[in-house]
């Protein structure tokens, strides 16, 4: 088939067959502004619908939306610790208020005078902002829990940008908790990743691992960090989601005290939990191929397309007139529908175009079935064609999208489990890596170790799976007592 | 009726009346980040369901959206001669990348190394970046129209700030859209402020009138900027909206020609057209009372509350069965509802609460209602009450927020009639100045008799209304020959 825009091939260079889906695909593009990028409308259509189906889950349970400042006071990053090692590096430093007009020549140059007596910094994410107004808010266990939700832009200051997987500003959400008890932050935390875990699998047809960090790659300020693991076509593993178990390390450190139950003072407990536009880059690393992108019907901005092939003004105004009536059916089934009758691009290059976006659904008419009463029907996860009766379309269609679904997760999985392999010996596990994929290996429990692999192979821990196996064994490295097999990779 | 938050009186002082109902009525609050606010879940409820209603009246109207980069390059700014006079005065300016660790003490220092070679600013509108990005997007007629829009924060580095109408960060939309020719454009911005008078009318229930600004008041770098202005109850006027026409100027500033259909070069020309959570403050100034907010039901996070009044955990058994029914038929009929069970409270405080809040509809069960099966129904607008029978409730209410939803509107309607007059000369304008509201005179259309009477005065053009009297006449002020009469008023 005819294809206007050339894909580099996935096999060829993974990575820019990465690049030129996402630019050609019309998702994102670089601006400007140094690792920061534009998301173009049709790449903002899957986020609107990614959040879409993210905050009903999150009102589902209990979560409520709010929004808290850009800008961050530089002494706030200080008082965590931890947080401050993690987060206040790179990242967008605001020093001066006013421009004023050049005196020297042209265009504008800070005021000098205008320079602010303590440093904003723009969130990286915004722990230390919320707590510190959390505690005007928190006097007794009656104030708690606080479910908060922010959806923001957020931006650290990568050094090396990828769209979608790595940009110094991005999108997401971040959700802020507040409880009385551990038992209740933790099962919080653990609940939101049962949430991004539903939400991966069910709408982005993305399997997941979900699991506990190593202390090395938890969250700068946090007891716990759980995530949900994701696998790509390229053998990396993503890191999908987070949700936090903070303990009481903000309440103590913006001091947050509340009066219990018992009538004493203790200090509140925090969660935080995020997922962001980097999953738009895992869902089109997840599932795409070399034509191009491959959607999963619950998320794509058009599940159907329609596009008439025609020779003539009038066969065109026949085809139309039938493309009406199935529109209109689709529509009240709650599918959404475009119908490309642009005179000015050929078929074909509708075609390679829709496909290049992913399009779960394409349907073509001509003159032919218009005689038959039919309609050819192609699926882009396996681009396979058939042509059906035009009759009952509707009913073939709602079914097929439930199939790409499941079809695409079902690949999606089905390629992760041929991948994942359990590694006994050190030696087995450098040669393995190599292949990509999950390896599933016996640890010691230190960071020592796990740095040592990291050095050696580039593999870092990717969780420890709270379904793996949890039959005790020694350390492939250091043949020290490990408890379980954990999950490495690596990932992006 | 006890009150648990007291209000200061609007007439007592109208600006702490303001202030004290977005606090007490959990809507914002200030952040320790001088002139950013904080918005609450409750008013954050509020303003989902404006960009809700705004983003599907948006997208029927052919657009999309699409997401920008936070930052401009400082010299983007200057390249628009009139926008860099508007935007490139108080901003946060972004000059450094990284913090490290303080080697001469505690928390973190701004490294100095880690200076950018272009100063970022943070947007304080994207006209700048988004041009510079078309000029990518366009090469052809072909190419156009575009019609993208983005939900957004900006900041603007006000000295003066107040919670909703004039914050350092707001949230809000900006619609950017490129077209072949002069006419579009002018048809598209008149469009947009089309929709923007009718979401404040229909659903905000606030009656605006459409015009034009006069060229002081226009947005830096439009050739014409038309505007909604709305009246608040102290007489104060506030431009709730506009839409500017901004010709081929940012198309030149940013060198973006296309190929037209007469196969000649061309600039694009452009429109812009924006509102934001300033449009939260126009709805408290309107509508809200000294006992709190009044909220058109269409914004209302909550249409109704059910509160019930109980002797017994028994009686509030036998009343929570009957409120199930109640609220299973309500949410059916797509009507939100929240029942306050809470025994912490007692009902007397619940109404005090629910009516600071604005809530539309509250109905009230208590143990005479159960042996007469009757509710008792309370309408915040008129805060008159009724006692009905439970049967049938449901179609009553569906009724009576339409009515609330018309009433405040119609009341706001006359208010604003009761405040707008005609008057003749500058003497008379001056005394009615000082009773507030619209005044309509005639002007002599030059910006120094404009700025003369803004100086003694403080009253601006608000706008040219389009629908206003067009007869000609003499400009109170300098008795030369005037166009039509304009419209006058102290404004936010």
């Amino acid at each position: 088939m005819a294809k206007l825009k050339e894909l580099t091939s996935s096999e060829e260079n993974y990575s820019q067959w990465y690049n030129d889906l996402v630019v050609k695909a019309d998702m994102a593009e670089n601006s400007a502004v140094r690792g920061c990028m534009i998301i173009k409308p049709y790449g903002y259509a899957i986020w609107e619908k990614m959040q879409h189906a993210l905050d009903n889950m999150f009102k589902e349970t209990g979560h409520v939306n709010a929004y808290f400042p850009l800008f961050i006071p530089k002494s706030f990053l200080s008082r965590e610790a931890e947080h401050v090692e993690g987060f206040a590096k790179e990242c967008a430093v605001v020093t001066h208020y006013r421009l004023k007009a050049n005196p020297d020549g042209d265009g504008v140059i800070v005021d000098p005078a205008a320079k602010l007596e303590e440093e904003l910094i723009v969130r990286p994410t915004s722990e230390t902002i919320i707590w510190n107004t959390y505690k005007n808010w928190i006097q007794s266990y009656r104030d708690l829990p606080i479910l908060c939700n922010q959806w923001a832009n957020v931006v650290r200051w990568e050094m090396r940008t990828r769209l979608f997987l790595r940009t110094a500003e991005f999108l997401w959400q971040e959700g802020h908790t507040a409880h009385a008890t551990e038992t209740e932050a933790i099962a919080e935390a653990r609940k939101m990743l049962d949430v991004y875990a539903d939400f991966a699998e069910n709408f982005m047809a993305i399997p997941v691992i979900k699991g506990i960090k190593t202390a090395s790659e938890r969250f700068a300020g946090a007891v716990d960090t759980f995530c949900i693991e994701a696998m790509m076509q390229d053998g990396k593993a993503l890191q999908a989601g987070t949700s936090h178990f903070l303990g009481q390390n903000f309440a103590k450190a913006f001091d947050v005290q509340f009066v219990n139950r018992e009538n004493t003072l203790d200090y509140v407990w925090a969660t935080s939990w995020g997922v962001s536009t980097r999953l738009i880059g895992a869902l089109i690393m997840v599932h795409s191929d070399d034509n191009g992108l491959v959607l999963p019907p619950k998320l794509a901005p058009y599940q159907v397309v329609i596009i008439p092939i025609f020779k003539s003004n009038e066969q065109l105004a026949e085809i139309s007139e039938k493309v009406a009536v199935i529109k209109t059916k689709l529509k009240e089934l709650g599918i959404s529908v475009k119908y490309d009758d642009s005179d000015n691009k050929k078929p074909g290059w509708k075609f390679a175009e829709y496909e290049l976006k992913g399009v779960p659904v394409r349907l073509a008419l001509g003159g032919r079935d218009l005689e038959n009463g039919t309609v050819e029907v192609m699926r882009r996860d396996t681009l396979e064609k058939l042509t059906l009766p035009l009759d009952g379309i509707d009913g073939y269609i709602v079914n097929l999208l439930k199939e790409i679904q499941q079809n695409i997760f079902q690949k999606a999985l089905n390629f992760r489990a041929s991948v994942t392999r359990e590694v006994n010996s050190y030696a087995e596990f450098k040669e393995e890596i190599e292949k990509g994929g999950f390896l599933s290996a016996h640890w010691d429990g230190t960071s020592e170790t796990e740095e040592r692999i990291k050095a050696e192979t580039k593999a870092t821990i990717r969780c420890i799976p709270f379904d793996g196996d949890k039959t005790a064994g020694v350390c492939m490295v250091t043949g020290k007592p490990s408890a379980q097999r954990v999950l490495f990779a690596r990932s992006y």
